[in-house]
């Protein structure tokens, strides 16, 4: 079954709205083995959505509409399904009452326009909108299958999985499966020349990367006939990428660390300089992460290292705050004063300035120390000053990734 | 001039990605009076983007696409608009050239595959990308004009504003002149009822909002030859929000507040629990913050909270690690111990779990410290972690703004 996605609305077509529900809608779809093949966004005029609904049609047989549903002028979408199909808009009582209903709850009067809502097409169904007062509706004809839901996010989904999901489900007879991996610690060109071969090898299998600052996500999509040959290619592609696969594309390093770290019983405290607490932030951010993130330190200046992380002032003038040696002494000093298992040390360039020939823009140490065993790392990043903090920080996610995962 | 954006990639059409890349250029062009007639997402395979590319030209004469340049086999816009158009796709040393200095910067060696980057249509322009390897094209064959931008936000953004921005404001002849204010403290909702009466009193204005977790932009636009109204507007719109405004849609807090300190030669440091690193991290971001910003603290422990920052034990234990009283203290003897001018604390619960009828998650205090004068501030936010989190320093931020602006 092919499904697509028109989203209706100005506001979307002009760039204040982000087109969330389209993504929403989609990736729920694709889970369950709905193919998208369509996707536009047209704005609020009757002969535009009329329009759309005809490419629409070129590329799938079941269209669903986001939007327009709303009780003012510019709420075009049922007239223009209507007129696309030419089948006349019905007045119906009990979408009235339920509309009424709801501002009864608010003890407030239905105001005047809200009562275009309560128009549906004939011959079609009426699927409830508990949380507003737009109704989705569901029509058919000519093997052309429309479902119309309203715009705001939270009222879209609850009706997509209430009304919308078991339908599409009992449809779709073409069922997919498909498995992901996250990788970490290697570019999208390099897992692609490593893995180029099976492409070739697994023919039956889409194997689709994305790619982003932190990782690079596989998924891999076939049909359900085909699962011994996802396995084949799983076996393959780990026996490839183990060092980087960290688990599915749910999964997170800040995350895997957390868990592994209470696992095992041990803390985790970091000195940050360039990156600036958000190798700190990313720890934070996980849900049980106060039984195992003791503190972060941003010491940004030179007195702060040498207050904070007793750095000497001799070191700091021979070697530079950007160095091999700088990094190792706040993770040891850091580790020695908290008392923590594991310590992290940062310091960089993040540039735009700061740089020179020797040390340029992008030159980050990060020093891990564990059990006092201390190793420190050289990177080179580009980018501009937030994509170089960002690349600092996934790099010192999968440093400590690795080194927690090897215990 | 109408124009079309074309989002290419399965990553978008399935929903993995949300298509913010979208949002952000049909924001851009419509403030310089360019209009978003079509917007379309199509999935990796080059028949679907030929045939998008011709639904496209049926709207507009002018697309732009996104995506698909990246390295790998499933990249293929560079291949579909040379179908489109039946234009030879040529090697270009130029950009190949780039491409390994690119990766020469990183001391990498350049992939294989990196190879197909380097390819342009005939008698095309090469738009450099300073933040990636794949350069943006333009072309333009029979009134139709093409450009095609990478799909990484930061890549894309730079070069639109770099690059295409000006080349259509050089074509736009109806043009629009537009002025933006952000405020920040303030919700849509409220905003909104505060000035319902300049939407009746500028009806040749477009007064549009756009709301975010940590501000509300405004952007109002309107023809050139109602430059008078604009002005007009401005000075009613500052008598009712100036509290809040704090600069165009491109300011941020953290810029405003680092840059008015480097002027009053005043030094800042933080100390985060629930908030993590984060609002240090907002700091660091903001090139030159090293004048200012001497150090940050999250101070996640009890044990890091004593260590650190002297709290006493008995007071954590008598009035928890969030109350005002705790608030107080980090803020105080922080600013002790860093001798900095202006020192802020930050304590609440960000959740899922932690909380209690009394202290309910997003309960959060911030105390801010500016010459021995402390204030504390509470709020109960709504949300999951993240953005209670996020929230926190948006009202940190806001804090500290109001309070060196009043200098």
């Amino acid at each position: 079954m092919k499904i697509a996605l028109l989203a209706v609305g100005n506001e979307i077509l002009t760039g204040k709205t982000i087109n969330t529900n389209a993504a929403y809608l989609a990736k729920q779809i694709e889970q369950i083995g709905g193919k998208l093949t369509y996707q536009q966004v047209v704005g609020d005029e009757l002969d535009e959505i009329v329009d759309a609904l005809k490419k629409a049609y070129q590329k799938a047989d079941f269209v669903i509409t986001i939007g327009g549903l709303g009780p003012t002028v510019d709420d075009l979408t049922r007239n223009g399904v209507a007129k696309y199909f030419n089948v006349p808009l019905v007045f119906d009582e009990s979408i009235y009452e339920s509309i009424c209903a709801y501002f009864k709850r608010m003890n407030k009067a239905v105001p005047d326009n809200n009562k275009q809502q309560a128009y549906r097409f004939e011959k079609s169904n009426v699927l409830t909108n508990h949380n507003g007062t737009a109704p989705g509706l569901f029509y058919e004809q000519d093997e052309r299958t429309i479902i119309l839901l309203p715009g705001p996010p939270h009222e879209l989904q609850a009706l997509y999985l209430e009304s919308v999901e078991p339908y599409l489900r009992s449809l779709i007879t073409d069922r997919k499966i498909s498995r992901s991996y996250r990788l970490c610690g290697i570019g999208e060109s390099y897992a692609e020349q490593k893995i180029l071969s099976l492409y070739d090898k697994y023919p039956m299998l889409n194997i689709a990367p994305y790619c982003t600052i932190s990782h690079v996500d596989y998924i891999v999509t076939t049909a359900q006939s085909n699962e011994t040959k996802l396995d084949e290619f799983e076996v393959d592609f780990t026996a490839i990428l183990n060092d980087h696969i960290i688990g599915s594309q749910n999964s997170t390093l800040a995350e895997l660390i957390v868990k592994q770290l209470a696992k095992e019983k041990m803390t985790l405290a970091t000195a940050e300089s360039c990156s600036g607490g958000l190798l700190a932030s990313s720890f934070v951010d996980i849900v049980g992460s106060s039984s195992v993130f003791l503190e972060g330190i941003v010491t940004y200046s030179y007195e702060s290292k040498m207050n904070r992380l007793n750095i000497e002032k001799e070191k700091l003038l021979k070697y530079g705050a950007v160095s091999a040696e700088i990094a190792t002494d706040m993770a040891k000093n850091l580790k020695n004063q908290t008392k923590c298992d594991l310590s992290v040390a940062i310091t960089g360039i993040a540039g735009p300035g700061g740089g020179s020939k020797e040390k340029p823009v992008g030159l980050v140490y990060i020093a891990i120390n564990i059990n006092d065993d201390i190793s420190v790392h050289s990177y080179i990043f580009n980018g501009n000053r937030e994509k170089i903090r960002q690349q600092t920080v996934a790099a010192a996610q999968y440093l400590i990734f690795k080194i927690i995962k090897a215990l």
